[in-house]
């Protein structure tokens, strides 16, 4: 039984470049209250604070207890050892360079903060309570803003010298598109969706016709967000219908390659893009891998995030 | 001191699609003596199995020492559970189905076959004796007639559902070049000894003018081997420079995906070209890879395997 701020209760936050997840989580994994809020793109740090204390408030409110004593968050970019500060989480107003964001956040919520990497600790969710159930070793494909990634073996996740897990910059194209990252050829070059609104914008100005920019004002986006791409391939638009098959096909060429290197038992796809395109594109991916697949004949399980928006907020809730 | 048919020697032959090499190791990985003979090229299996018998019958020579009891062999395609036969060699005359392998050569030599994987055991002993004294966790890719590779975690091969370590199956362009495979874009397509000839002679065929079948056949070679290569590259011959610099840049991002993935600490080059060509392709290598590696600030060592042209043979002998 939960009750008010007992230890049966977890409370971890997901802080992503467009949105920010919070949830209240049971022992289970189960989600027992949870708040979503945009996030601020204008304000720097501090009205990024005051988002994610909102958000944990929300849900410490819709599920019934106080607000823990400690909080978990994931975030982009990097984290230092200690788990205290963020650098160089470009996605964020004003996290450029180091952000004390424990310090931060605990002073506005008066609790204990703890730091991960978001798209480590949405997979460090999947192993212990998601797709990991039933997967021993596999990798995640975090597909969002970019391409995130981790590698679980033997159900721990591998960090090798602690950046293992770049999925989304394998080379799937020597001398290919440039990436948001500089490189060329990346998965990312080709899937991201910053990578995807670029490419869009840059077609459309060149003539190229697409109801995406349309469906974005309409729903009051600046950003293409995932929930535009999916309205816009929903409505038939050739242009989002054409660059998401080519996302598809970079995704599995970059996965079947981590596939060849590590014949591990699956693949799990989450992130925003992936979790809201969902078991159709999971479904593509599949199919666009088999043709790179060294043993096409017993192919990895391909399947979708089991825990999908929450993974990240549990994942930080377990930290 | 190893007396004749000690314990402290082992035997260990690497049958590979051009040669045939045997080594009778000590306990610390040393060679106590070896031969090197060409694999037949036709024949079937009867004929390789009297060279494979020859050559340990001299390395035994060699060394000193009788003919020991119990010898592990090194072999391209899949190997049984029980370690016994090989399936689908297709390097090797009349090895396409299955050969009972230890059964043929234990008959010839009156000794313990074991078999096992020609790129798996030269990893091993790279991980036991040679790169992994220095390197945890390294890459290694076996830059021969085709691309093998291995990963090396903790000090362990990586094996997944038993066929990881295809590095040269990692797709670099995604709908590139036909691999000899059948897939396209692999590593291999570019970089592969089998794949590079079959380039270079069609591109002969077709005006290109380059010496490599002139060397090929002073060296009364059928095939462009690794020394006819590097023979051609220090006359300064164009194609064959044209080529191994295709080459490079299809091992270097293949590699770069890999260590972005994984973040080990090295890459070892090893395999028949790799070992010939050396540490200046070694180093070109390196170089190419940087502008795809996500931490290029602190990259992976790149270094030729340790154990060099014996690493498969060593590898074998400590089956």
């Amino acid at each position: 039984m939960a009750t008010p701020g007992s230890l049966s209760t977890h409370a971890g936050i997901d802080l992503g470049g467009t949105k920010i997840q919070a949830a209240i989580v049971a022992d289970d994994g189960s989600v027992l209250g949870s708040a979503r809020l945009a996030t601020p793109t204008t304000g720097g740090p501090e009205s990024v604070v005051a988002a994610l204390a909102k958000s944990l408030r929300e849900a410490a409110l819709a599920a019934g207890v106080n607000v823990p004593k400690r909080i978990g968050v994931g975030t982009p970019g990097s984290v230092d050892p200690r788990r205290t500060t963020v650098t160089g989480a470009r996605n964020l107003s004003g996290f450029e360079g180091t952000v004390p964001l424990a310090a931060l956040l605990g002073a506005a919520l008066g609790a204990q903060i703890v730091l991960g990497n978001d798209v480590g600790v949405a997979l460090d969710a999947e192993a212990a309570l998601g797709a990991g159930v039933d997967l021993a070793s596999f990798i995640g494909v975090w597909w969002g803003t970019g391409i995130g990634g981790g590698v679980v073996l033997d159900g721990q996740r591998w960090l090798g010298r602690g950046a293992a897990g770049e999925i989304g910059h394998v080379v799937v194209e020597m001398g290919g598109r440039r990436c948001p990252c500089g490189r060329e050829g990346c998965v990312e070059a080709y899937a991201g969706r910053r990578a995807l609104e670029e490419r869009a914008r840059k077609l459309h100005a060149s003539g190229h016709k697409t109801r995406l920019f349309k469906i974005a004002e309409k729903k009051g986006r600046e950003r293409l967000t995932s929930g535009v791409w999916a309205k816009a391939l929903e409505e038939g638009d050739e242009l989002a219908d054409e660059l998401i098959e080519h996302a598809v096909r970079a995704i599995a060429a970059g996965a079947a390659s981590a596939v060849n290197l590590l014949d591990v038992e699956g693949v799990v796809i989450g992130g925003g893009l992936g979790t809201r395109l969902g078991e159709p594109y999971v479904a593509k991916i599949a199919a666009a891998m088999q043709q790179h697949l060294f043993r096409p004949e017993r192919p990895p399980l391909v399947c979708l995030s089991k825990l999908g928006d929450f993974a990240g907020a549990v994942g930080a809730a377990l930290l």
